[in-house]
This record gives C-alpha cells, structure tokens and sequence, in this order.
C-alpha cells in the first residue's frame, strides 16, 4: 500500500481511508487511490487487508501426503475453498512417508509467515511445533508431544462396522490388509479386533498383514499370497483407498471370490466388475472443519482449549462386501 | 536471520559465514549461533536463501483448477516436487470455470509476492499479468493478450489419434462429447474432425455434443440421448476422464455396447468391465517440465524467448475402444 500511496501522492492513511470507505476524501484524491490500486494491480480487500493493524499473514500452511491420492486431494481442495473465502491463500506443502522430510517442510513454512499450520502429520514427535508460535490443526492423525486441535475420523469405529459387516454375512476366516503403521491403520486393527470380540472369535494372526507400504502394488502381492495358501480368508478387510485397488487387482486372477470391504470411498468403486463396499467418512467435511478451526485460532475468535473432533464412518454396501463364504 | 543474528549477539554478516561453512569464525562463536538458528526453528538452507541478497521470495503461486481431478492434483504433485527440490514453497489457488475467480485469486497471489506464475488459465484475457513484473508459464492451455511460456499436451494430434483408431476399426458414426470450450477440448474437437477429413468422410454435425458443463453427470445425460436416438453412433470420443466417466455410466444401462476411447489416463481405467481406451499424455512430466521452466524463469537461468512446449499423446488401447461397430 505504500506503492498506491506514492503513485497517488498521498498519505497512507488517506489510501487506507479509500479502501475502507473514502469518507473524509475528497472524490478527486479518492479516484486518484483508486486508479493506483487499479494500476497496481492490487484487490481492494488485499490492500484494506494489509493495512489492517496487527494482520501479519492471509496464509495458511497445508502440509499433507501424495496429492494424487484422492483422500488428500480432497482435503486440500476443501481446504482451500474454506480459507480463500477468508481470504487466505494456501501455502502447501506434500511429503510423503518421509518424518524429516515433513519437518523440513513444515519448519520452511514456517519460515514464511504462515497465519497457522494445517498438517496430517507422519509419525514421530511433534513437539518442534510447541513453540512455532503460531496455531496448528492436525488432520486425520494426532501428533506427539504437543497438544493440539486434532480432526479425525473414527477410525476404530470404521474398522469394526466393516469388519461386523463381514462377520453378519456368515464370514470366519477375515483378513485385514494394513498400510504401515500409521495411527489410522492401527485405529482400524482395533475395531477389527474388537469385532471379532464381540463376536466371541479369537483372530487368526496369520491374517492380520502388514504391507510393506501403502501402495496398491504392495496389497496385489500380499493378497495374492494370502489366497494361495491352503486356507485362504473368505473375506477381505482392505485398510485404504490404495489397499482395496491392489486387492482388487489380485482377485482378478484367483478363481475364489472372497468378500471385501474397502476403508475411504474411491472414484469408479461402483462401476467396478463386482462394485466395492466400503466404510467411508465424509473426507471433505474432515478438511473444512480442520480449515475453519484453524482459521478461528489464527483470528483469535476460537480460544477454547484443544479440541478433538472425530468424524463418523458409514458402510456403504455395493457388493463386494456381500459376497458369502465360500 | 535478524533474530538469529540477535539471540546469539553477533552480527548478520557472522551469521552468514556459520551458515555456509564457518570460515573465519571462532568455534565458540559458531555453536552459539547454530544453537539460535536450531532454537529459532530455522533450516540452514532457509537462512542462506533469506541472506542472499536481491532473493526476494522463495515461492511459486500455483493456479490450476478442482484438484480432486486426478489432472490437476498429478500437474500439482509434480510442481510441488520439482519447487520443494529447489527450496521453493508452492502457494496454491483453484479455481474451476470462474474467469473473474481466478483474476482475483492470481491478483491476490501476486500480492503475496510469489516468485513466479504457474497457471492453468481460464478462458478471458490474461493481459493484466503482463505488468506482473513475474514470470507467468502457463500450462495445459494457452492464455489470450500474453506473450508467455506454454507447456501443453498434444490435443489435436490426440483428438485425432482417438479417431483415427475408431475409423480404422470400422466405425463411421463416431460421436464426440466436448467439455466446454476451453482450448483443449477445441483441439481435440480438430483433430476429430482431421481424422474424418483423412479418411474422406464428412463429420455429421449431430454427433458433436457441446455438454454445458465438464462434470459426469453432464456427460451421462448426454451419452443416454445420443444412445436413444434412432441412429446412435457406434463409437464415441470422450474428451476428457470425467467426460469419459459419464460415458461408461450411460452405458451401463444401454444394450448395444459403442466403443468408447477416452482422453488422458484416469485410475481404475483398467480395471472397469471393459477396460478402457484412452489417449493420454504424460502429465506429471508436463507438471514437472512447467515448473522447471519457471523455477528457471525466476532464476533469470533462462532468458530465451517465450517457448511453446509441446507434449505427445499416445494411445492405450485396453478394449472398450476396440470393439467393432454394431
């Protein structure tokens, strides 16, 4: 604002006194401010939002996993819808899988005057953050060592409606495919357990799977091993978005169909040879209740203690988490 | 680097020798000030960047539109990439159809003061970001009243490429839907109609579908008229993976089967009942190749005149775009 005070040759709080209404100035000075900001290229509220007192940054940080994984996408977008009606830019950052990688980054954006941070954070400790100064919102997963806003879905719930749901058709031998061992897989594990619970059934451990990593090229291969063994499962319980697509691709070749029952909903589930089951929350929702909380923090408007907000799971059957034993 | 310079009572210059190498600086006096920069949160490269003189800012701004489209988010994920591998932080705006939304977005994002442009443009004027005093690229479309650097897939060659291979396996009533008239679909549109022009035959208008918007859903109700028309096309070229999406969902419900050849990738493409054909590019290299350019843009490393970057299109034939006509 200082450029359309000089390019106008006035003062800023003339400029300031345009952009918030231009009462007190004379119509000629006015039209004057108005032609630098014009010039300037510079948007009304960009300037009134500069000359605010005290208003350092209208940037929030995002820093999240692969943006071509759907899931994140989806809270990106959302993101940015709720912080660009506030009229804050997004400053993003993607790392994946990469805990000092994530710190680089965050500690980066930081470096740049970010309003507040907005993270699904990897594992490790979190507790750098503490003095960032600035408000973080962790999405998806909590973090260690600092206590903050944490937005999530409810994992363990997900995990045991998917299961029961396999259990209620008649299924005994359930394996669960997990992506490493983050808190949401781990979450999921424990509603699968709680369901064979209350089942009264012990868990086979042979068919609880840890994937190496979270592809979908990894859940291929350890599905195809699972279904060549002597006793292979008669229902599928696949972890993730990416988990479900590498089942799918592996029970093309194998002349058993078992059950399976995704976790996150995906574009094409129902269009699939047998459309996809799946537990799914409202991903979109997660991201604009974890941008709007963050946002209120950053305005001072929200000064409640740190919450904790857990989204629910549906099971949405479409048909291959309906398939009975073999 | 003033703090830094501030809690560990030197001066900036002595900061910048600790952060590249240390030369001439006692090791007592060099701890101190690596235990402010760790204290401040700050990364070495972080420091160094803001010591550089006449280095502004470290940020790119991205514009591309709705990133749960798997185009935008593989063209945003690669940008990211090719950005964080130079110490560059990506801000980003999307915005989708809204020529007046994304002037004021880029506007805004020119006011954060971003090194350089990344946009995949709307249609409408682009001349006001000629006193941008920035480095613009534009990517996937060109932009009107700009001389600036463009990366674009190959759409005519593609649209013709996707046609070409329905006219060679018989088919004379080949439809195409269209997404609204940006650039892309334009091209795709004439290379649809040179591949008819090459095989001698005249282009029945009837069969260009203009859909008034871009979605599935669009494409659905559109691909249900043209299949309960008397004379339905045997074939049809979809224009883009939404498009082609809506496509494959009319057909569920539809008897006689066309073939269908789509345009650029989309996950689970192969897996569908039949497999679909696509013509695609590859578009994280056209995410990485942008970016790239503007990064050196920035850099002042490349002062050529504005280049026009072309990427190829190749065919995947996977069976829905080999069927025989009916």
């Amino acid at each position: 604002m200082i450029d359309v005070a000089k390019a106008a040759g006035v003062g800023l709080g003339t400029v300031s006194r345009v952009v918030n209404g231009g009462a007190g100035v004379r119509e000629q000075t006015a039209s004057r401010v108005r032609a630098a900001i014009d010039q300037l290229g510079f948007q009304r509220n960009e300037v009134a939002r500069a000359l605010r007192p005290g208003k350092k940054s209208s940037s929030l940080a995002l820093v999240l996993g692969d943006l071509t994984n759907p899931f994140y996408a989806t809270i990106a977008k959302a993101a940015l819808e709720v912080a660009g009606q506030d009229g804050f830019a997004v400053v993003l950052g993607s790392v994946d899988e990469d805990p000092e990688g994530e710190k680089r980054a965050i500690q980066e954006l930081i470096g740049r005057q970010v309003a507040g941070l907005m993270i699904v954070p990897d594992q490790g400790d979190h507790s750098y953050l503490a003095g960032a100064g600035i408000p973080v919102v962790f999405v998806d997963r909590p973090a260690h060592g600092i206590d903050a806003d944490i937005v999530t879905v409810d994992n363990q719930g997900g995990g045991r409606l998917a299961t029961e749901h396999l259990l209620g058709q008649g299924h005994r031998r359930i394996a669960i495919l997990l992506a490493p061992s983050y808190h949401t897989t781990g979450r999921r594990l424990r509603g699968y357990r709680l369901a064979h619970r209350g089942a009264g059934m012990e868990v086979d451990e042979s068919l609880v799977v840890q994937l190496p990593e979270g592809t979908a090229e990894a859940a291929e291969k350890a599905t195809r091993e699972l279904m060549h063994r002597p006793d292979p499962p008669t229902g599928l319980f696949a972890s993730t978005n990416f988990v479900a697509e590498g089942v799918l691709r592996a029970l093309r070749e194998v002349d058993s169909q078992p059950a399976v029952v995704g976790f996150d909903d995906f574009r094409m589930a129902d269009m699939l040879p047998t459309p996809v089951t799946v537990v799914a929350s409202d991903t979109a929702e997660l991201g604009r209740i974890a941008a709007r909380l963050l946002l209120d923090r950053a305005s001072g408007t929200d000064d409640r203690a740190p919450q904790r907000i857990v989204l629910p799971c549906a099971l949405i059957q479409r048909g291959s988490g309906e398939r009975p034993p073999t």
